[in-house]
């Protein structure tokens, strides 16, 4: 918890005779955009060196390198595989990491930058989506211990046979936190183009609030129900090693947020800290399905084998022997989504498949807000005063959220962000 | 010499029933500018394919995609350092590598691409001028072994410690030639924007022949003396493992150049071949040079220690004790020369270090030349007829280079075309 007792915004100086703590800082691709953006960061990280801290940089693409990237694959090949786009993409961060490294040199900051092979990132083999399986950061501590900055690409890593593989959306966070965790930083700092985690999205709520602190698991609702900032496999693996993260803005000198332990941040329990949304998303409905142990199985597991996540759940009562089933995935994964249980329904008998796009999540998250049944009716009651109808509900322990028509979800995060006095 | 027999442009079938014949296709960056460009040369991988070979292709970076790079970096560091410069320019051919096998892949051929380091090529820690210590060719006998087609970035590889090094200059040739050697191949062809290699510029000689053979030796004169079309570094290695190199165009179905060892041309023997030149020379002179042992080495030791190579080297006879020594180091080592040798110009006494620009080489090619006096005398006379003075002379058994002045370098590169009636 050392950072909060820092002054808000300036990195707290260490006394030189004390071993050096680590400070992990990763930086985004908007943050990392131009040449001069590069420079712009180099002096942040320069500052944080002179406050007495051993510091490890991750970064990502910039800009709309990946964009570019991809539009390049796209003229070569109709569906190229996903081995060959890692080796594509991952040459994104292999731009901005020596381009970090050679900004921090001309800083006269000795720095070096390493691809996630040489960081030692060892990854499964799941190309476009691999987890991390394990870390050797050997040749960081020793770059660390001969007072280099280290510059490790993100968002890739190294699978079997030295194949390099990415790590999907978000994926330079992962590898921050997971440097982070295995080189016991006293922090991982993620620069970002926003000022911090908000109370709902200020293109959507004016008077949306900068949130100080916020705890994992209600960050992790954030994440997964639509909010950018952080990706949730980040945040998981911060809670998992106690790493506190702190996400701030590239651009502005100012305080930002701290992702934490709930224990940290107990006065704010039981209460609403946010509204958070996701616009892009498909509903599947199998209709007329046989109600008989291992349907929900049979429907599921082959998404599962696709790597497409179903999301909001809902089965209704069984009626006469037969049940419908209906859930959510993102957009992008509908059509192929759709697809598969069309194969499904046949196999198990059932009626039809339906399948809906244009429709959004909403969702209020804050910790312990299980435990009080005053949240989900001011919520439900709230979008019945917008005539805004839900089509399905879904709850966890820190989040309940609705789906509701997409064209009414800016009107829903503002009415939300209303009711619950954010 | 199997190359030799085939039809001109075609590549040659292989019956099914033998072990499929290795060929190494090599593609410059102007072959690959534009994914139409790859999508084309990919067309012709797929028909040397499908004509029986088992195909390793090695991709030079897309087409001005260096020199972005190399902007890139000028714009974060007034000097960045050659070990994050290898690192960002390795990923030029980390992006055409990957496309070169997603295009495979959509023409129904399996591919797969290799990085420097996947791929085994070991080098030396010599960043941006690395060489080639090691291969270890094992994984791609494997991908050869199961059906696919093996796209290997050029110019790069790995040294110690997993350090992504480059080849420097024409290094996807040297990558090209050192894996044809290492994997046993037929054959090594280098596809690039021109024909093959000519007796001259076409540039500057409108009537420069296409020459069908040449002999590694002449070749690697032509390519030391300004002809780009191949890496010097490239055909030596070539020589020293008798691998046929084959020069031709991405863009036109012609024979191009067949290089190959002497004894296939003997009848070529005894005469010029070519002119070859190079414009952008420095000529450094250090004058009233004390006459005595080790001078030479005094000069040259500190040069080669930072990696100029200093080339048409002519020392006058001593008068008094004093000589004066004059060599040549191309324009872009000029700077960096003229400073070292101030610095041993004081050591050893010498009166003074004069530096000149504009100056240009221009040389007569062929085997045997050295045996055959006419030669130097008709080349002399030439220049002499022309009114090109000649600042100094430079021989060796298969080359005459003379330096002129630059301005005068295209008239002079005509007049010996037509004198040796090329």
């Amino acid at each position: 918890m050392a950072l909060e007792r820092r002054s808000r915004g300036a990195t707290p100086r260490v006394p030189e005779s004390l071993t050096r703590p680590i400070l992990v800082q990763k930086f985004g691709g908007t943050s990392l955009s131009t040449p001069a953006r590069i420079k712009r960061a180099a002096k942040r990280v320069a500052a944080s060196r002179r406050a007495g801290y051993d510091i490890v940089v991750v970064v990502s693409a910039m800009g709309d390198s990946t964009d570019h990237l991809l539009s390049l694959a796209s003229q070569v090949a109709k569906e190229p595989t996903a081995r060959e786009l890692d080796l594509l993409l991952s040459t994104g961060e292999g731009v901005s990491a020596p381009l970090m490294s050679m900004a921090l040199n001309e800083l006269g900051v000795p720095a070096v930058s390493l691809l996630g092979f040489q960081a030692g990132i060892q990854t499964d083999q799941r190309h476009a989506k691999a987890r991390i399986v394990g870390l050797t950061p050997g040749r960081i501590e020793r770059e660390l211990a001969s007072g280099r900055v280290v510059v490790v690409a993100g968002f890739q890593g190294m699978g079997d046979e030295m194949e390099v593989t990415t790590l999907g959306r978000g994926g330079s966070d992962t590898t921050a936190v997971a440097l982070a965790a295995a080189l016991k930083a006293q922090a991982c700092e993620i620069f970002t183009d926003v000022r911090g985690i908000y109370t709902a999205d200020p293109r959507f709520v004016s008077n949306a609030r900068l949130l100080p602190h916020i705890a994992y698991p209600e960050m992790l609702e954030l994440a997964s129900s639509g909010a950018r900032v952080m990706h949730p496999r980040a945040v998981e693996i911060a809670e998992a090693y106690s790493m506190e993260l702190h996400v701030r803005s590239s651009f502005h000198a100012g305080p930002g947020t701290i992702i934490s332990s709930e224990a940290a941040i107990m006065e704010e329990r039981n209460r609403v800290r946010g509204i958070a949304h996701e616009e892009h998303v498909a509903r599947l409905s199998v209709v007329g399905v046989p109600d008989r142990p291992g349907i929900a199985a049979a429907v599921f597991a082959p998404l599962a084998e696709a790597d497409i996540a179903a999301d909001v759940i809902v089965q209704t009562a069984s009626h006469e022997g037969v049940t419908d089933m209906s859930f959510t995935v993102s957009s992008a994964d509908g059509r192929q989504a759709e697809r598969i249980v069309q194969g499904v329904a046949k196999e198990i008998g059932a009626r039809t498949v339906l399948a809906q796009n244009g429709i959004a999540k909403v969702s209020v998250i804050g910790s312990g807000i299980r435990g009080q049944p005053g949240v989900a009716a001011t919520m439900f009651r709230t979008l019945a005063d917008h005539g805004i109808n839900i089509e399905m509900i879904s709850t966890s322990e820190v989040r309940i959220t609705c789906i509701i028509d997409a064209k009414r979800v800016k009107d829903a995060v503002a009415a939300l962000h209303e009711a619950f006095k954010l």
